[in-house]
């Protein structure tokens, strides 16, 4: 019998676990028995990242796993004070959504730009009527959020000609601190969030932030739907305080069909998809595979969670 | 009284001929008169450049301009075979589009492989539906046009990861020849026409050239609306030969209401615009004044148009 038991809790089984059969024994846990199997289980993998069941069902001081990996870049849905206390390790999948999302926000971008929707919306009508764009390159734009997300829509958003400033927790080499946010959004046309969500990121985006932003300026948030007072961001787009905005992800996930978020004029609402390019179920059950077989070694894993922050601590 | 008499063919009066006041005569003309005022012009400025007027209502061997700008990138309304045989010199406003088109296409390329237009129809229906989207890098492009544009396109998809060929009207360098066009074209990814309207281009992408591509490929157009067999296209989408399409010009232009162009699934439509952003008009009169300086100055012009082959030559 393998001695080691990973319990994993998912809505759909994840790829590539077969490579461990006989050597660990896999358990599957939903919602609603994850409380009573986290005490036997040696390692968790959070494979449904939108469930925030092990906040709910952590024993605290009581048996538990080791390590918990979580297939999702952030943690906010994982981590209760009882697992920040606690010894264990938590680590998360960064590095497979970076360059996916960084490509989904140039996509957006580039849409407003262009007044793609415009184009749609207007070939459905089957109306001709020419527009002047706006010119990409050399525009501004400010990143919150510095990790691997943040910065690799930096250096696409840079690769088009675009200006970016990254803006992290403290200022550091080229990032921004906080400090400077609010000169930095004054100044952006495009407002891009890929922060985490912790206790100070929460809400961050409200109508003074919002108020801020110049009238032509876009608002995108790829991070978490916390981070934004969705209330606020519907009248600044509304009332015109800001030119458009486009949300991937929501403060309550799906938007159910009578939210107000779909149909107001230039926002753009997708479904939390941003980073999932095909095949990254995949990728995120061979990184899972590649830090097992590091743990089982009893190597130092990557991508360790700093549990009171909320997010990897950066090392460069 | 000035010597010098500039004729402007133009729907739309330009900007910045102010400073020429004074120093040159500026007579506007129309597609009616366009003829019979040909004749006293030494300057010809093509500012309608959607109009083939000059083609129909050039003098052949009588009294004619020496000098015949446009403000666009084709020449293809403009050369008829008497100008191209006189000594007339002809320039066009390379340069000025080709940073904008470079930027239209990569939004339609990121549009597509982000299902942009689906999730805006999602939207529409206010559906929450998660998809799995396509990542951009690594991604084969192949470019047709190596011209200034074509090379922007390539550009600025490299600096997004995608692996570009370029083809041109013969091999030279990095670009390839017209005989590595059907294999390039069985391996892209994305197909981006960005090709002059010239007698061997005409109606180059049928349905031979379509259903040599992959059934997950795209096909854009920014080049001329010749170039394609619109039939062909229509045919070539609806029976999935290829994946999608965009198209930005047309064989006749404004394609009217009850074109079948308009509502063809995977097919975007859009008003011959891809290079216009804005403040596009005061660059071109920029760059018209620029050279009549140099004109005027008896000084070599740049952007001479090979009449004949009906395009700027490349010199690097």
């Amino acid at each position: 019998m393998p001695e080691i038991t990973l319990l994993v809790l998912d809505a759909d089984p994840p790829p590539r676990l077969g490579a461990l059969t006989g050597r660990v024994r896999v358990l599957h846990a939903d919602e609603q028995t994850l409380a009573a199997q986290l005490p036997h289980a040696d390692v968790l993998l959070v494979w449904d990242f939108l469930s925030d069941a092990v906040r709910r069902a952590w024993p605290g001081d009581g048996p538990r796993p080791r390590w918990v990996h979580t297939a999702s870049a952030g943690v906010d849905h994982l981590v209760c004070p009882e697992l920040a206390a606690s010894d264990t390790v938590v680590t998360n999948a960064r590095g497979i959504f970076d360059q996916p999302i960084a490509e989904y926000v140039a996509g957006l971008v580039l849409a407003f730009a262009k007044d793609l929707p415009g184009t749609l919306e207007l070939q459905r009508q089957r109306r001709w009527r020419h527009r002047e764009t706006m010119r990409l390159a050399g525009t501004r734009a400010v990143v919150i959020g510095s990790g691997p997300i943040g910065r690799a829509i930096g250096h696409t958003l840079s690769a088009l000609g675009v200006k970016v400033a990254l803006t992290g927790r403290t200022a550091r080499g080229q990032v921004h601190g906080p400090e400077d946010l609010p000169l930095l959004l004054t100044r952006a046309d495009w407002v891009i969030c890929a922060a985490p969500l912790t206790d100070t990121t929460r809400g961050m985006f409200n109508a003074r932030m919002l108020g801020a932003m110049q009238p032509s300026a876009r608002f995108i948030n790829v991070g978490r739907g916390a981070l934004v007072i969705e209330n606020d961001l519907v009248e600044a787009v509304r009332n015109r305080w800001i030119a458009g905005a486009a949300l991937d992800v929501f403060a309550r996930e799906p938007i159910p069909p009578e939210s107000p978020l779909w149909d107001v004029p230039d926002l753009i609402v997708s479904p939390h998809m941003s980073g999932d390019t095909i095949g990254w179920r995949d990728d995120l059950g061979a990184q899972f595979l590649e830090l097992y077989e590091l743990w089982a070694a009893g190597k130092q894993l990557p991508n360790v969670v700093d549990k009171k922050r909320g997010y990897v601590p950066q090392h460069d």
